[in-house]
């Protein structure tokens, strides 16, 4: 292949800190096609050294650069920073890096949630930087976006509370919901659970195989209910049970809902709630998104169903966990930050 | 290989009828290796005249049978015949059969609701013999096992209505949850959907892809509902989404169910309902059951969880769909119609 | 979402005869985003009349488009038509759309062997046009692109002879291996037998299952012998069995040669007649290319492997069967017709 | 569940070393419904302690026995002991054992080459005790039936070399091909890489993808060298490429050969070879296995086909990796070795 690799100095310096996992490489996939940026630095400490195409034959012939060892390397000339890095890696280097003026948007959970005591709670460490967590914006870009342009700091939202919150949001918006008795029945591909090095995600024990996890307590269960708390000023009662099933990507989430008001125009709610969102498509009444729709793009399909005209309701959500659910969004925050198009390089097609 | 086919007159003899989809092709994998029994006749409309041994290659040198046309075929020398056909099927022909004298299991959904309205509704056709609604005994083994063995006539459950019923009926009956606001939500892999042909099924649609399906309506909430109601004395009010995941193999329930007695003692009841089952596991409380460990066997695994001590009780249950939630139940019934071990021929382990 | 659908009356008019099957359906996911053209016309049988986003969910939003009844259908407006049809379709309306001025690409195999009793032995049909067959450009973009630039008819090659050939050819250019005994050992996702309602194609049938297929003779096996004769000037001996894997999209060629001559460089080989290839990925000599990694992309992956360092060389190939191997390199040749960047709309990277 | 665990004293005891892995698990599923014999001790160095059950809840109700710590379990009760272990682990017990009179069969590589150069040259280390490399039987039921029943010491074959020896071994003992010029192209699930952690193994690497690995040698080349060689006599020219395929149990081997005997009957020869074999399925000629029809079955399934009446010889052979290619046919052999019926407990029937 015939590469040609020109320094573009008139693009915008990124750094992605963590690029080995399966968010950074999307975060790379994504990147590598935007008009607007150019990778400056993307570190790792296993693979320090090593060319980034090497690691990732995908990106041979359109990534001319290696790894970074995290210890060393300097940021400084990055215009913004990602971190895809295990929780509890960024809050250690945030406060410096915004002391240089450099954006940074977290993929993983260090500023998530607004109380540092619940954050210690659920991820078992001390937060490095409590007084950040008021500061750093809620990157669900549908309900932040103001907020998102003129950040110095975002959190990216999980793949599962992204899904579940997009789904819940215009019922809680709309009042048409009992907020106490929300329950999230949410089912992920493996990638999901990132790319560690354990038994349970071999591909011989996930493969014809479904299981749920951590039904008794799951950290996204707060950051749902913090976020959706904050935002329709509701007390949320929800009930999280995740599930694994044998797919690489994709987010499917099923989402109950108590009808307070049965004469609710439920279509119409969603509709103006998502019609002007650029990657949120509300799908006629009684429709199934498959997951397989997404996949690659940085949509979320809802639709929503009524079974027996009864008083539950059902809401539907499909995303691909790794593009809307991650890299995708995190990317959409970007380009608010940096002063793009929002939908710049966020251009894919489902498959 | 080096077959022997000898004709053992000491057996009894069974007929299929509809022997090419996956819960006749289950049937066969159990019954060629049953001690007690032998296939006698199994009937094809599409196959008939092919050996069987040639329609699936997994039964080459194991069975010397050709598929029968059931046009033609007599089953007045069987001592009890399934019906693993289309729903509709095999009201035409089981009361001939029952006044010969003949047992029948029906697989498909015939025989399944007592109400011959209900079941047009959901059926779309009318019942072709209505009389024999209240006679025939609904096939979950674990609650109607004394009527079955005096049966002429079984309704095998659907494979969901096997996994939901199992899960919510020592909590209905213990009278510890309210009995209205029941959730059900199930993962089932694609054989549960027959061997149709149609697009939805094919391997590039199916995989990598999760959705739901009938989430507004589905068949067998009507038949858990009457079911339930009908066991636990009480009035169901019941919301069931399936969903289909990409494996073969396998089906997931989680279930919710509001918790009335705070107290209670879940896993005693679970205990005490299901310790004497051979093919019930309670595992212990706070268990994630795969249905990888149940491929191929009769078992059905059941643990519980209460998030954040909270008033929503989850139900964890897996099964294989073509096992315990079809033809694995369905020899368990024949085994206690027939005067065999109920376990015989069913010691299958999952892998 | 917020659709924006403006006709582009600068762009040039492409039309999709068979717009339902895989091939079809890709090729709408590249040209929905090709900076260039517009799509004017897809038609189906059976989905006429349909929103084509109806159909294919994927495309909510991005296309607003119905199908055309194939019947009635007039693509007199169409600078360029591809038939995305079953064997046998495009024959029959070719020669009418050339005499209108029309170009035309055909993803089946219509036009892809020069000699139409060869054609007619292995596609079972008489040859509508055979006047056509020494006009037809072959459209391996590799070998034939000049001659691709002046074509009003390319034939695209089919998925497994655009892995096998790119393999070979190097060597049989060269003259280092003996082109009598070749051996070409394919395997394939389950998308390249298109969208066939097929019980074999089942996800229960497909997954967690591999087999080959047509190992007494496959269609393509001709195809490929009589392309390497032409290109190479030699006698070619060529065994070809492909496979079915339980995956999607894909083909892994590992290829059998007898080296002839063993002091050549083979890596010089590979790397002068590929290097100033868009879209072949010479790698390492000794690396083995995964299929993921060119999912999505209309790029070919080529290492190559001298076991032993014995008289055996070993080639593998990685490409996506529906992109380079089908839908994209249909693209990069209808790029080459209308005078395009050989590469626009082919920026997919592997994921 | 209701579990019952008597002691049955007139049941042969049973000892596995390596229990934890894929192999392992299977060696216990099978070993767990064996009429003739009970498992005495199964060794894990990382699971010490705990319940063999809740590592694997297949085995739930069915084993009540806790895995032992390797360095202090004492394996002289056992009348047979099987080595499920990685590679080199086996040869430094085995000397021990055979003293005190336990039989032993390896399922690793230890005593698979009569060569200790050779085996050190692939396995990188001495070996512990070359003396008994020419007194261990080569485990390959079907040619050394006799020499198994009267073997200390039985080193069971590789998952490849049992297909790949099976398909080529009635060609090379009856003279119709050029044993110099053998090819053996093979398919495996990812459980024949063991379950090791390695990022190449988890979910979302493997699935979708397809990808050759080892092709410029692999470990398992000489061992079916030197086999055929001693089997037949012959000078064995062979190239070996194995390949990962996305599903969890199977091996599907396409092999080639250059047919020397145009006029041989092929078919003949096959079934005059295996005819008599329980466990090896001679196909009519022009078949195609698919491996799903031997999944949990200890059967190989050999169809042949000749391409275009050619000179090239294509072999088929299906079966499952971890039954007749490990766990499977080392039961065969344990059978033989304790005179039990050589099928003992492997009535598993594929599915």
């Amino acid at each position: 292949m015939n590469m040609e690799f020109e320094m573009e100095h008139n693009k915008l310096r990124i750094g992605i800190v963590g690029g080995t996992g399966y968010s950074g490489a999307e975060l790379l996939r994504i990147l590598i096609a935007h008009p607007g940026v150019q990778l400056d630095v993307v570190t790792s400490r296993g693979e320090a050294g090593q060319l980034i195409a090497d690691f990732f034959p995908a990106f041979r012939g359109l990534l001319d650069l290696s790894f970074s060892d995290p210890a060393q390397v300097d940021l400084g000339g990055c215009d913004l920073v990602f971190f895809a890095t295990p929780n509890g890696t960024a809050m250690q280097q945030v406060p410096a890096l915004l002391d240089q003026g450099i954006k940074v948007i977290d993929l993983a959970a260090d500023f998530r949630l607004r109380d540092a005591g619940l954050w210690s709670q659920w991820y078992a460490m001390e937060h490095a930087c409590p007084e950040l967590l008021a500061e750093a914006v809620y990157g669900l870009t549908e309900v932040n976006r103001e907020a998102i342009r003129k950040a110095r700091l975002v959190a990216n939202p999980g793949c599962y509370p992204t899904a579940v919150s997009l789904g819940f949001l215009p019922l809680l918006e709309a009042g048409v919901v009992n907020s106490q008795g929300l329950i999230a029945d949410v089912i992920s591909g493996t990638s999901g659970a990132g790319r560690k090095l354990t038994a349970s995600l071999l591909h011989a024990e996930v493969s014809e195989s479904i299981s749920a996890y951590s039904a008794s307590g799951h950290r996204h269960q707060p950051e749902i209910v913090s976020f959706l708390e904050t935002v329709s000023g509701r007390s949320i009662g929800l009930t999280f049970v995740p599930h694994m099933a044998p797919m690489i990507r994709g987010i499917h989430a099923t989402l109950y809902a108590p009808l307070t008001e049965p004469d609710a125009d439920i279509q119409a709610i969603f509709e103006q709630r998502f019609d002007s969102e650029p990657f949120v498509d509300v799908m006629p009444p009684g429709s199934h998104p498959r997951t397989q729709s997404v996949r690659g793009a940085n949509t979320c399909r809802i639709p929503w169903h009524r079974p027996g005209n009864g008083e539950t309701l059902v809401v539907l959500v499909a995303e691909d966990n790794l593009v809307k659910g991650a890299a995708g969004q995190a990317v959409q925050n970007m380009n608010l930050m940096l002063g793009f198009d929002e939908a710049a390089g966020l251009g894919g097609i489902g498959f």
